[in-house]
């Protein structure tokens, strides 16, 4: 196991320096996670640490009780989030979430973004579903935590595996993968799907979403057992 | 033909390449090729590999009815839609595919760009057509044959060779030049022309195209026998 | 108060440096200054000096009458706006002064900034507000130092240490915090919230503000004694 | 004179570099030049040559009516407009056209810029106009030179010196200065005013010019006997 969480620390130190390097983040405001699924245990950025001074013995390693297994320092806010979405999308091994402008703007304003073209239906089967308001009393209660339930509530007719990430209403976007690469991966594409939905609407504000036979096509492109594209 | 090729192998090699220094890729959503008239074999992106990561050995070569003739790797998917052009534009010698972002919210809302200043008017001449959306039945047949066909069917009555590009109804771009370096050239000014009648058309939606005068005149000062820019 | 003095000229330094790093300044179209509180001098970029040619000898040192005390060079236009800025919020040590594009445009609109999510939460505690237009009396009579009135008669009702920002009617934003760092801080989150309140705004303009108890959860998280992010 | 024209060298060819430099241009859309006028002569960049590429020995110099006194490659197409507007303003020194994408966005659409805050003051005393379109006669008679005979049109009731820039209908700008270097500075502002211009009037349409008293101040701040701004 120890083998495992090193190579996974690595994992996630490169996912959270990723997240600068694609310009998702300002100052500190993002973090990833990965999880190793035979131990339970997760890996964290710490929280407020900006990303140039990460190294892998900075990051938190946790279990599901959010319980801190090895680390100095304190975990990123958002972890109790995180914990409930590795609880909720069993196949799921790595998170991210930023404050990234495109996609924040579209969870500013309680909108989810339809599916209008290949670039988003090659990776998003569906809609990108925004969630709704958490009330005041599950704001009040673990605000954390309770953000992560209400992802998973919003998700109850949506394949997670298939719509990897999430608008939180007035927040800001959450994205998954099998490990915390493919999560930096979806936020990135979430971010230019974002904004040429935005621009694309300004265009034709009336604009329907794409044929589904075509989003069909591109999605079962890349995704699934007929999947033809890449070597 | 063996050196005519490697010169063709670097020209699409460096296109590629510089579909990033461009700006009009993300990860690998974007490829360019490159045809030898004489041979009849285009040399082509290989699906999935990162820019930065290839070489010429990499390429793919095909004949014209998409048989490998040399390299290991699988071909950009996109490789049908490229060899319909090719046999129905005689005079293109090479092509470009990306999803650059201002170029795709057109394609994403289904509009032709008119044209709107001289900028537009310096390389394309006239509007830039978006092709009507494919059926199902073209989608589940050979869905990326398709596509080429349909850019074709769309330039039935537009000179190709004076409007070096089309949208593609809910996906994306498609540019093509005398060489691949053209077809570059031309998807960076598709990009810069996509965003400025973007903007035009917010600032007064009501805007009516160029004079067709004006339209000429900065076309024709660029293009045919009595062009007068450049050296 | 030597040695302070020197310490504050250094974070002067920086954060007038940290204004082109952070893209918020065209030219030398900004300034930031720092104030030592038990001196009562201040410290102020000169004016007309480019980021890149500046050095601590450079920097202008005045008492809150704005008699220089120390420096060779003119100090910045905006002086007498630090200083009655200075003078009536008690609580800050640092100023910066920016015509940053996007909270720019809200000034020129003359519309203050509702809080439309958590990244605005994170550090404004409520709308960040937009002057008056100063009358001609106002603008003729002594312009820069009326501009500081008008901020401080703006912050009237609003706590000038939870809304650390503004944006003056048809000109641009300042803002300010504990000391020269922070004020830059807070002029970058200014910058990335106005952007994306624009854009919330277009995908729906009749977007109200954010929930208040939410509002009160993040600000909360982040500022006062039961401040829980970072280390 | 020789040693006044490689001065007057150097200048037009680090404007022209720095149109690269500040974001201005794509390709070769865009050309400085400057004049001496003790001896009538102008210098141009040479047409269709990559910034990248320019020496002072590439650059092109010509008298006012066109003809070639040093350089072995053909001028900008552009320049017959510069020569128009050197004889027609005789103070100015240097001039800059670009495509540079905020301000062609204006020209495209046919309308001025309008005065809508202090960045916009410190430079421009009033409105940035945009000519009318050119009728097709003008367009097939000498192209270039009714570009500029339409802009000194333009300027009849505007002073050239306190407005130093143009849109061209259905083009693009021009900038002017005293030397070629503060035409490529009056191009970055009026790129930077062009698109706050722009987004001010997203937020809010029936947005209204500034306070003319505020205008009069800024302007006059920055310019003029009584300026009081930087060293």
């Amino acid at each position: 196991m120890f083998h495992l969480l090193e190579k996974l620390k690595e994992k996630v130190l490169q996912a959270n320096i990723a997240l600068e390097d694609f310009n998702l983040v300002t100052f500190t405001w993002g973090n990833a996670s990965g999880i190793d699924r035979d131990s339970g245990l997760v890996v964290i950025k710490p929280s407020g640490v900006p990303y140039k001074n990460l190294t892998k013995e900075k990051l938190v390693v946790l279990n599901m009780e959010g319980h801190v297994v090895e680390g100095n320092l304190k975990p990123s806010s958002d972890l109790p989030t995180h914990i409930e979405l590795y609880k909720s999308f069993p196949e799921i091994g790595g998170i991210v979430h930023t404050h990234s402008p495109w996609a924040t703007i579209w969870a500013q304003a309680g909108k989810f973004i339809p599916p209008l073209g290949t670039t988003h239906a090659d990776y998003f089967y569906g809609s990108i579903p925004c969630t709704r308001a958490l009330t005041a009393t599950e704001i009040n209660r673990n605000y954390e935590q309770e953000t992560g339930k209400l992802i998973v509530e919003t998700f109850k007719d949506i394949d997670y595996r298939q719509v990897p990430g999430v608008l939180v209403n007035s927040h800001a976007p959450f994205n998954w993968g099998v490990d915390p690469q493919e999560a930096v991966h979806n936020a990135v594409v979430l971010e230019e799907v974002s904004k040429m939905a935005f621009r694309s609407l300004q265009i034709n504000n009336g604009l329907r979403p794409m044929n589904q036979v075509l989003l069909d096509k591109h999605y079962l492109r890349k995704h699934g057992v007929n999947a033809y594209y890449g070597q």
